[in-house]
């Protein structure tokens, strides 16, 4: 890829995608060649990230022969039409994203009290005003619920990022995209507009 | 996977879901059995998908080897926090989804007709209101665009998709879930409330 532009390696920015995005696709070597796609609410704690699942299932059984898994979370940003542009070609249409891929090991977590701590971790990201009994495994109505889900947890041993948001454009092009995206004044438009600034131009 | 309850094979109801998200997840297989995961941007046309991207960079090297491929396209909705329904754990916690899985081979587009069609079937898409020059191998103006793109389809093999909208619900944690809907009331939990009603109870 020449898209140099778009790589972005300070790790708190790619923190705050994967702290900031509810669901990623965990990639697994499938048979035949073909990956297994599966899409997961996950949590990040550390440099580890963490989801569950149902304790049968084709998830379950993949995981079980190889611990090998790509995860990729993506955070959509706003669809640039081509006419922002003063080319009438529909060549300079394109969207805005940010995205983290990640490259690692995933295994089975069996310790209660580890299951526990994870599956109270990935609440607070999603639900984090709260609203229900802690996670522990000492609490005894937990004891059911633990040991019926799988949870999971990815060793990162690499990761990357590319956040788009026309860091290679001329400086006319910027002008008319930011315009653009001030007249439409979508909430998607308005953070488009600030991540442009806060990583613009390359 | 016992989601019986989740399955969807109403084809209608997929190429929906398929013509409505912008983007999904190519996954191709990679070196050591990690999956090379890819976000793009794509169009259905027909039974195929189509996608673009550089001539050059990891995804074009991947396709050169093997094109067996996998998609992955999700569309999500609310999350539902445990305490919508009455018990008091955590466990009720969930999220509503759409998703459609796509098993097939992915070719390399060569035909500059072709290309453009399908170009241009990506912009209906992306951009239906227009505003850009039609794309056709015809027009001079598109012709180095046309060359300096790659333009790949991928043939559909079998395809598969899971709503996930609490069809497995009890009347009253289903009462409950709908109210704290309407409650809430944004234009996702609006759409989750008519997804509810569309495709429940089992």
């Amino acid at each position: 890829m020449r898209r140099t532009d778009k790589e972005i390696i300070d790790p708190a920015a790619l923190d705050a995608v994967l702290d900031a995005v509810e669901w990623g696709t965990l990639g697994l070597a499938g048979a035949e060649g073909l990956p297994v796609l599966v899409p997961v609410n996950f949590v990040r704690c550390g440099d580890r990230l963490s989801f569950h699942g149902a304790t049968t299932g084709e998830k379950m059984a993949r995981l079980q022969v190889s611990g090998a898994a790509t995860f990729l979370v993506v955070e959509p940003y706003a669809l640039i039409p081509s006419y922002a542009s003063s080319d009438a070609r529909a060549c300079p249409a394109t969207q805005f994203y940010k995205s983290v891929l990640l490259y690692g090991q995933v295994e089975v977590v069996t310790d209660r009290a580890r299951k526990a701590g994870l599956l109270q971790a990935l609440m607070e990201k999603l639900q984090p005003e709260g609203g229900h009994l802690p996670i522990t495994d000492a609490d005894p109505q937990y004891r059911a619920g633990l040991d019926g889900v799988a949870v999971l947890e990815m060793t990162v041993a690499r990761r990357s990022g590319k956040f788009a948001f026309g860091q290679m454009f001329s400086a006319e092009r910027r002008a008319a995209v930011e315009k653009l995206l001030r007249d439409r004044g979508t909430a998607l438009d308005l953070a488009s507009l600030a991540a442009m600034a806060a990583y613009g131009p390359a």
